[in-house]
Formats: structure tokens, C-alpha cells, sequence
């Protein structure tokens, strides 16, 4: 039937992030069997043909947000530890802390703690790498949010993986286990970085994602030393190091990006990865700043990433929006760079682009995956309205969220999760993070 | 009686921010008369004998938030022109909007439409500059909010007063007409600029202002060209300008200050004047970063503000908070500057402390205002729980607020404000802005 849909959702201003940017008042869009069937202006489609029919109410209806670098089950170490040198973050508190807690069963808890919040603020897709990668693909499947989840890898010992040898043929089996079980999730394979990860280890793992068609992910060049961490000789930047060893290509996704010479960006550029920003996480432990305006000059796709909770301490893509688009008008003395326009796609359609998911989801076009929120604009800080993407960028928050949908299935009704307990969500976080606090060495 | 109280707020966890930043957990305070009677834990005071118990269901209860720099009219522009560079984004935008719609009865829309944002995002204590600032009183008062009010004044005719030769005498009757008129509403005035206001206009400001035992207000250093803008001596700073004009001292507050060399900032601590930083608004604007280690290090009263809302393009101080924590971070390399704790004392008692308030509010502290705010913790994004501290400057938004009192009187309860019509502000608001919309030049 072609004037029947399951959903219609009407009275909304719709950022569509076409290739236009269109935005349509008191538009309309209609959802049928999970895809976008419809997007037009007021009466457009009839919605006495709808199964259901959801009043935006004069809200915004945009794209979900894409979330392109993420630890979910490190929401259980929120605030842990704040205000610290790196090292010290890390040796005395974090690190300690997954060896003592990182269980399959925390890792869950830990990972629908993230679903969750990510939902209630508008992400309908996330990308992850974590340790017992197999837990967090069964935790999200129940959540309904779509998600890129890689197994992580590094050279030495983990909670999941006491002998690294075998560490590229577990990550390659993950893979296969959820290459096709449902088309919500898309594993992958995370080699941590490359002070963590032999060349070969790099390599092999790169293969072994290359073999499966899947996103190969890695951190890089995220502190200012990271080439001698890494033994790379003097003169070899961390792209250039994994440029030579053939682990960049359009199917690779390298995060943060923060120290990088002009040559490494033409590396980038020229082989097609790219890259996922975490603006708060950079800051809050002084990483450094990355050079997002000239990645984008120079034509690399770049996505926005909250990076995991224990470095940001929060999974608000709309907050990592204000900080994007604040921090690159600061560092460069140019109030133009980062607009608001160009913040909005690389929180939704180039987020998408970094993970190979842009035919799918990160813009409102026909045929596309219903992945759609509504935000409340009937609120005093979102008043008055004059350009909606600007306030996208600098005047909503996360709990501005009013519906969520993904693939067509609402998540999230009236500001709450539709298929999910939050008291229970929180009182096992409370319960994990109890004991969390009792083994870790600062007290407050 | 000894054990009674109009209101006894219970099972709350107690962020006092007093000198020792003691947090109570399971804590009890007890309000009187519009004043702080009892601060303890569990047990501590007889909820029995209060005339309203207030369940913080485990939430944080903690001073309200100062916000020491905003325009509070000013939200009627808000997200009107962004990403502009600043001499177009004022002259083409914000100027001749000013023009063409700033009276009296817009100043009071917009003036209540950002107490109504403030309150409802945990702001109990504003600091404002602008014009009309009588009608921006008579709309501050209504709202129940505490306020310091400047009348601002350039040597320039302004829609409140087109013969700018009068404007030390209008601010100066401004200041007497309010100075005992409410005890929540402290009079001030507002010198815009070292670049719009003369030496003479200036000195004989401050003295108007010292004569009347009332905050001076002036906007400091906020670009790099100020020197050049304001005809001052080349090699003469703004700061080394004022001090030299005597206009800095105790009862000063200098915004902005983020063009300083280290002799502004030994200039600044020994004058006593205070400093409000505005990071969300110096980053949006690509004004710079003002150097806000520093001066906490010699000893500056520092307080955090959010900026008028045409340039931020919100007043959520919890945002401005975690503008502040990381920022600098960022721009030191040191991820353990402005660490949590610092960061809640400048957006509370050192905020206060910067508009003269410390004794009055800031901190729960018994015989103090009432000026309390309640966090809904129980959210995804605020789980787990270690360091409460930690969690307002990092994970809180102004939208956990869930209940405000101001001098005692609850503003906001249960999310909701107690006593304004939001529906009504907000179709106030789209009304004004509709009509600012048609005479401005940038077209969506």
C-alpha cells in the first residue's frame, strides 16, 4: 500500500542532513517496516493511514546521533578518578580496577548502563571497543541501539584474554560469531593503539578485519608521546608508522588524532581511514587538541566520539557537540571554523560515513533506517527558535530527548526508556560501583 | 523553639562547600525564616517539628549555583547569528537588534525568560549588565531569583538613554532607587568597555558606584586588540589602564580578563578587584583563554559566568562548569588544574565572593540564605556514584535539577517552576523573537 505506514510522525521541524541540509517546517515523516517511507511538508502524507501517529509537538526531528568512539562498560568507573595525571589515572586507578572487576556479568552491567544513557540522549548508533567484546554484543542486542563492536586487542594479558597469542584469532572468531546475526550490530576488530600492539599484532589483526569486511579501529596519536611509547624511531609518527605497516584504508577508524604533523594528515587523507573525535575526553586529560578544522580541509571523514566514561565522564553527544564546535574556534582564533551545520553532520552523517553505515542511518532520506529522535523544544533555554541548527549545537542538551527510535522501534517515549527498567539499570551500577569503590585507593 | 523549621530537607547527600568542602552523606538541613538553621547527618534534626519535609531521595543537595556575568535580555537573541567573525556578528546582528526591539517590555520577556532558564537549571544568584535596568529589576523581582543588576552605560547613545552626557547621573539614580528596595536585588553599575567608556566617563562611574557601596562591573580584556580599540597608549594594557584611572579595587568586577600578561594579573591581586570567566563565551567568540590558573594562584576572587545568551548560547552553569574543568586542562597540558572541587567553589562561594555575597550565600552553612538546589541523581548518566564532586562539574546538566529555593522559597519544584506560567514565557519569547527574526538579515 503506498499511502500506509506503521509510524507518521507529524508538527516537527525536520533536520533532515540531506545532502542539502534541508530543513522542512512542520514536516512530516512516515516509518513503515522499519525504513523511512516518507519525508515531506505538512499534509504530506496521511496520517489517518498510520498505525500509529506521534506528535513532535513543534519539536526538532533529526537524524539519532552516531557516537563513533566509545567504552560502554567503563560507565561503571564514571568519576572514579578525576583530576590526575595520566599515568597515575591509569596505573593506580583504571587499570586496577578492570583487573579486579572486568567480569562478562559487569561488563554487561556496565554496557546497558551506557545503552541507556545513550538512548535517553539521543544516540540511536554507538561505536565501541572493549575486552569480553562477546558480552557487550549480547547486552546491546537487548537494548535495540544500533552498534559497531569491536573486540579489543593489545600484546599483553587481559581480564578476557590471558594468552595475547591467540588474541587475533579470538577477535577474527567474535567476528565471525556476529558477522550476520543481526543487522543492528556490526562487530569489529580495536587494536588499542600502537605502543600496545606489535606491528605484526597490527598487521595480522588489520587481515584478519580486511578478510572479514569489517572496521578495523585503533587509537592514535592521542598523547604527544606516543611514538617513543611505542618504539617507532625517532622521525616516524604513529600515521606514518601504521600508513607503512598497511593498516590504514577506508576501512579503518583511527580515534583521537590529536598530535598530527601536516604530513600525517595527507597520509590520512590519501588513504582513506577516518577518524573519530572526542573533543571532551582530549581535554579533560590534557591530551591536546586535535587538528579537526584541517582534517576536514583536507577531506578526511570525521566523526564525533564521547570516548568512554571514564575520560569524559558522560555520554552526552549533544555536550561533545558544544565542545566541538567551542574548542576549534578557541584554538585557532577563527569564530567561523567548526558552524554549527558541520558539527551536525559529524555528529550524525559523517559519524556515520567513519563507520561504513551512511547508506544505512545518520540522515532523514527515504529508504534509509528509521533511526530518528524528537527533541523537546518547548522549553525556556530553547527559546526562542531562529536557526534549529544552532541550537543542535550550543542550546540542547541530551535531556532535551523526547523520542527515540531505531529501525523503527520507539526506545524512547516521553523522555523514557520504552523497553527498559532504569531503576534496575541503576541500582546494579549502584551495586557494581559499590564494590568498585571498596578496592579502589582513593577515598573521598 | 530550638527544633523547628519551616522546612527540613532530608536523605539528601550534603555538598556544603564550606571551608572544609565537608559532603554529608544521608544528610539533614533544616531552613527557617529564609535562612540555613541546621546542616548535620542522619537523625541530626527533628523532621517532626518541620512545617514541610523535602525528600532529596539521595540526590545532591548543595548551594544554588552564582552565575557572576550574564545579560539577561539577551536570551531573546539567542542562537540569532553564530559562527560569525565578531565585528559582523555585532554590527550587522546583535547591534541592529538591539536597536530596533530593546524597550522596556521586550528587556522584562527576556529578563524573565532567563530567570525562568536559570532557575531551572540550579542558578539561585545572577549577576547582570545591561539597559533599562529598571525594568530588568521590576522582572528579576517577580521571579524570586537573587540579583546583582548593572545598569550598563557607554558614551554612546543607547535605546535607554540617548543623551549619553546624563548616564553616570541614570545609573547612579538606578542604584539609589533599588538600593534598599529588596534585599534580594543589589544595584550595580555597568561600565561596558575601557574601548566605550572615556577615562572621565570611567572614574567618575566608579565613584558613583563607591559612593553608593555598590559592585562596579566593567568588561576587561575580553579580545586582543582592546588596547588599540580603546585609544590606550601603545604598551599600556586594559588592566594597567584602569588601575591607573583607580577603578580597581574590592568592590570591582573585571569579566572576561582573558588577555593578561603576568603584570594584569599581580596588577589585579593586589587591587582586590574579582574576575568572572566566561570560558563557553571566550571559546565561542574565539576571544581566547583567559589565564584562570593563574590567577587563582595569586590570589584573584575568581567566579564562573556564562555570558549572555547570544553568545554561549545557554545559562547552564552546570555546562559552564565542565567548559571550565577541561578547558584549561586543554590549554595548560595539565590534567590535574581546576580540578572538581575548585571548580564547584568558583561557580558557588567564590562567585559569591566576587559580587560581595560570601556571607550571605555560596555555601551551606547554618545562618546563611536558604539558597539551595536538589540533584535528581537517579539517572543513567549520574551512575555509579563516587565522588559527588566530581559528578557536578562532569556528569551533572542543569536539566537533574530538581528542586530550588531561593531565601527559603522553594522557585522550583520537582523539576517544574513553582510559580511561573513556562507556557506563557515561552510563547512570550517565540512571539518577541518572531518579530526580531523579520528584521534580521541572516535568513534560515
Amino acid at each position: 500500500m503506498e499511502n500506509t505506514a506503521d509510524i507518521v510522525i507529524c508538527n516537527a521541524t525536520v533536520v533532515t542532513v540531506n545532502p542539502g541540509f534541508d530543513i522542512i517546517q512542520d514536516g512530516v515523516v512516515a516509518v513503515d517496516n522499519g525504513r523511512i517511507k516518507h519525508v515531506g511538508g505538512p499534509g504530506s502524507f496521511p496520517a489517518d493511514a498510520a498505525g500509529e501517529v506521534i506528535d513532535a509537538k513543534g519539536g526538532i526531528l533529526m537524524p539519532g546521533l552516531v557516537n563513533t568512539h566509545a567504552h560502554l562498560p567503563m560507565s561503571l568507573f564514571r568519576g572514579l578518578a578525576d583530576d590526575l595525571p595520566l599515568e597515575k589515572w591509569l596505573s593506580e586507578h583504571i587499570f586496577p580496577a578492570e583487573a579486579a572487576h572486568i567480569t562478562p556479568a559487569n561488563v554487561q552491567t556496565g554496557t546497558v548502563l551506557s545503552c541507556a544513557e545513550m538512548l535517553l540522549s539521543g544516540t540511536t548508533t554507538c561505536c565501541d571497543g572493549y575486552f569480553y567484546e562477546d558480552a557487550v554484543a549480547e547486552a546491546v542486542l537487548r537494548t535495540g541501539i544500533r552498534a559497531v563492536l569491536g573486540q579489543g586487542l593489545v600484546d599483553f594479558p587481559t581480564p578476557d584474554a590471558p594468552e595475547p597469542e591467540k588474541n587475533v584469532d579470538r577477535a577474527a572468531e567474535f567476528v565471525q560469531a556476529w558477522k550476520s546475526r543481526n543487522s543492528r550490530i556490526m562487530p569489529s576488530i580495536f587494536c588499542h593503539s600502537p605502543y600496545t600492539c606489535s606491528a605484526d599484532t597490527l598487521q595480522r589483526a588489520k587481515q584478519a578485519a580486511a578478510a572479514a569486511g569489517v572496521l578495523f579501529q585503533i587509537h592514535v596519536a592521542e598523547t604527544q608521546n606516543e611514538s617513543a611509547l611505542a618504539g617507532i624511531p625517532v622521525g616516524i609518527s604513529p600515521v606514518k608508522h601504521l600508513a607503512d605497516l598497511g593498516v590504514l584504508d577506508e576501512n579503518t577508524l583511527a580515534s583521537h588524532c590529536v598530535w598530527l604533523n601536516a604530513v600525517d594528515i595527507s597520509i590520512l587523507a590519501d588513504s582513506g581511514a577516518a577518524v573519530s573525535h572526542n573533543p571532551e575526553s582530549n581535554m579533560k586529560l590534557a591530551s591536546g587538541i586535535a587538528p579537526v578544522p584541517a582534517l576536514i580541509h583536507a577531506g578526511v571523514p570525521v566523526g564525533l566520539g564521547t570516548d568512554g566514561c571514564a575520560s569524559n565522564n558522560n555520554l552526552d553527544m549533544f555536550e561533545a557537540m558544544g565542545f566541538a564546535a567551542k574548542l576549534h574556534k578557541a584554538a585557532t582564533g577563527d569564530p567561523t571554523v567548526m558552524d554549527a551545520e558541520t558539527v551536525v553532520r559529524m555528529a550524525t552523517i559523517d559519524g556515520a560515513r567513519t563507520l561504513g553505515l551512511d547508506s544505512l542511518t545518520g540522515s532523514i532520506e527515504p529508504g534509509k533506517a528509521a533511526d530518528l529522535i524528537v527533541l523537546d523544544t518547548r522549553r525556556p533555554h530553547l527559546s526562542p527558535i531562529y536557526h534549529p541548527e544552532s541550537h543542535l549545537v550550543y542550546a540542547v542538551r541530551g535531556a532535551d530527548t523526547m523520542h527515540v527510535m531505531v529501525d523503527g522501534r520507539v526506545l524512547v517515549r516521553d523522555g523514557r526508556l520504552a523497553d527498559m527498567d532504569v531503576g534496575e539499570i541503576i541500582a546494579r551500577a549502584a551495586e557494581t560501583g559499590a564494590a568498585i569503590a571498596q578496592t579502589d585507593t582513593r577515598k573521598s
